[in-house]
């Protein structure tokens, strides 16, 4: 192989030019024509030559022409509920990301992940090879619905949809109950991929502001009347960007407004398995009656691999399986099922969790001091996750600050990508997992500092 | 484990009650802590006991209370295009399917995805834990980017974008370009597929009947005069159901009038890899102008590694990257994406689909010999791929047939699922692969006799 590329590169073979007969090379470099023949295919896989049918390997006709340009972070673009999405995940891994919304890679399990591949490598070819079930993976489905029992939600197996991602599970239950037009109430603040979630869908959002509590009871009754919304989306137990949970009043009141508005709630139960114990929850309470349950691990087990899932009424199920193959033919590989269900019955898994919990805790004190020191301080002290929800100090623009940082490589999550409202200036989300690099700090308190100083050429001492 | 398995079965140990501490069992049995410590795990992993932080280990308070009744076929359904879909996935392995849309496991190249597995256990963690990018996997986008120049289609990486299946990859597109309402042209016969992708997409379907040689052109220009479809979606080569491929000539025209039209054409180049000889592409002759291309490796590598792709314009690319964010946070699991990637570069890829091609051409000759046995012809010789669209003889009801082999549980296409204006009836798409089991034939043969047999008690001789 590497004497037919230095021959290439140094022009001796040129595009077009036959390569040697695999018997006749074998012969020259006294090994074996299989040697030859598997060494001619590696080059063919790689596009250097090309195989021709019947006549023999050529020389590739023409180089790959295009320089790969690959994405790095778009410094000019629009600070929107996608900016965070897209600056995070094109940044690169080694990038300080404290606007992220995942765990670094060394806190995820990864002996386990690796355990199970090579288990994997073993396994019958229909799973390496098929489609799978319309439903995904009856293993996974039947621990999934041990789970939710374990919460003290009764789900059967039937009853559990797996999807490509929960951000899938939750596109699909939309596409199940949304027409364009529609009206859905989010938090406010709420997950920015709930909007732009929402956007696509073509769907008027309105926001219910959000207290430590859960949404604000009098807004919630208030826009239900104005707005007679389709769906309410939201998350129960560390609410996203917050990291607050609702109370048990609060819930038991937004299910009882619920059913006199005719409301459908979709729970994105994503954080369940970070809380230091079991808090309230719609789905719960309503007994999957009027409450959809979405939920999955790429925050606990690993986002590499991409599967969700829906818990919901069986008639719902039903139409949701049949549109899930409408759409994108079955749900997540069958590959990354099975690898998800052999670290979920790992025996270390419940030790992976308790130990996560544990170093989010003491990450959460740290990072809190550290921001403490900025004169930044958390809107309400969560129970448990990776998020602090913030008001930076002297009413600084946290879009202005995340803007100044991606240009030193640094990712933030600014509060209004997070607001229908747009009243969440000065707050910002720190993922308390990506802020261990002393420099984020030292970062965020230079750009600060200058962002609450009083502008040059202005108005002057008092 | 086994031993306080037989304690919980025997109701010797019965829901609440406390098991014996770890460093109790562990001295009884004469085994180290750890080694209880991790059999617990496993117990707790599978939720026949539950652990209490702090307080020990617990028998789980209620067993699992669902049966498990897995989804089999559903001999009640509605013959409708979703019904070989879920009828396909739901059969179980064991089932012969001849209606089915993929090849048989032991087809595809199992040796190349174990060996990928085992490499891949040993990638870097952020490999096996991390969302990876917002387009997806660099190496596997130059390689498509690669595979489209070389079928003469010039695509740098850039415009390639990973999606989490083929069917996403056109429901994407879908998404971008269509609203509720806009009409969309499709061959008639189509894929059953695409219309439930338009259904979910509350579009207007119209068919245009398809020729060996492409679509009926006359119809084509009339529809596009008439309906003013804002998309043509069609499969160029090996087109599906007919195995038929657009001629030169065709392409042309189509091209010509979609640009006079302002039409816009989505080609699922699904089965490229299975044509002996490259024949024209809509997108390559347009060169990406107005027409994108989708596919996926789901035929020819495995279906259990859901990845699909779109080359298409770069503004496009853009626009359909934000919105694959917005649905689905990203696209397919980086893991996978690895997984295709290695086995696209392995030495053994080019055999592997040489063979298929070799195989696929002796099984379309013998089962066609077979079918020739029960009055059964191909309407269209294929180049290749793996279906034959056949006309059953004494005009069968092709649906009556299918609904009544799924009792003797064998898997049929009928021709209606394929057609917008269900002039099918007696069609019927035969996948040759799995058809080796000589059970079909005679299954079908059987069922065929019975239906083209005067009704008893009918009109009676002549």
């Amino acid at each position: 192989m590497n004497d037919i590329r230095r021959r290439i590169t140094s022009r001796a073979l040129v595009a077009g030019d036959k390569l040697p007969s695999v018997r006749g090379c074998a012969a020259r470099l006294g090994v074996s024509p299989s040697t030859v023949a598997e060494a001619y295919d590696v080059l063919a896989a790689e596009g250097i030559i090309l195989a021709r049918r019947g006549a023999g390997f050529f020389v590739a006709a023409k180089p790959q022409p295009f320089a790969v340009s690959e994405t790095g972070p778009q410094l000019a673009r629009e600070v929107d509920p996608l900016w965070v999405a897209r600056q995070s995940l094109d940044a690169g891994t080694d990038a300080p990301k404290p606007g992220c919304g995942w765990l670094p890679e060394d806190w995820m399990p990864v002996a386990a992940l690796r355990r199970a591949m090579r288990a994997l490598a073993a396994a019958p070819d229909a799973v390496l090879t098929e489609y799978g079930s319309s439903k995904g993976a009856a293993g996974l489905r039947r621990h999934i619905s041990r789970l939710l029992f374990d919460q003290g939600l009764a789900c059967p197996p039937d009853q559990v949809l797996l999807t490509g991602s929960g951000s899938q599970a939750l596109d699909l239950v939309c596409r199940m109950l949304l027409r364009p037009g529609d009206t859905v109430l989010v938090d406010d603040p709420c997950y920015f991929n709930f909007q732009a979630l929402l956007r696509a869908h073509q769907i008027r959002i309105v926001g219910v502001p959000y207290t430590p509590e859960g949404p604000d009871l009098d807004r919630f009754e208030a826009a239900l009347g104005k707005h007679r919304p389709r769906l309410y989306l939201t998350n129960s137990a560390l609410h996203n960007p917050t990291g607050a949970t609702i109370s048990a009043p609060v819930a038991h009141r937004v299910l009882a407004l619920a059913a006199q508005h005719d409301l459908i709630i979709v729970e994105d139960d994503i954080f369940a398995a970070f809380e230091p114990d079991l808090s309230p929850r719609l789905a719960t309470l309503d007994g999957l009656e009027r409450v959809v349950r979405t939920g999955s691990f790429s925050k606990t087990l690993s986002a590499s691999l991409r599967c969700g899932y829906i818990a919901a009424r069986g008639d719902w199920i039903e139409a949701l399986t049949d549109l899930q193959v409408a759409v994108n033919f079955s749900g997540p590989s069958p590959m990354v099922a099975e690898l998800l269900h052999a670290v979920l019955t790992d025996g270390s898994c419940r030790k992976h969790l308790e130990a996560l919990r544990n170093r989010l805790s003491r990450c959460r004190a740290e990072t809190q001091s550290q921001l403490a020191d900025l004169g930044i301080r958390p809107w309400v002290q969560p129970r448990g996750g990776f998020y602090l929800w913030c008001e930076l100090p002297g009413g600084a623009d946290a879009a202005a600050i995340a803007r100044a940082a991606l240009q030193e490589g640094l990712v933030l999550a600014p509060g209004n990508v997070f607001s229908v409202s747009q009243s969440m200036t000065p707050f910002m989300r720190f993922n308390v997992s990506q802020m261990q690099d002393r420099s984020c700090g030292r970062i965020l308190g230079r750009l600060l500092e200058a962002a609450t100083r009083r502008p040059p050429g202005g108005q002057g001492e008092p």
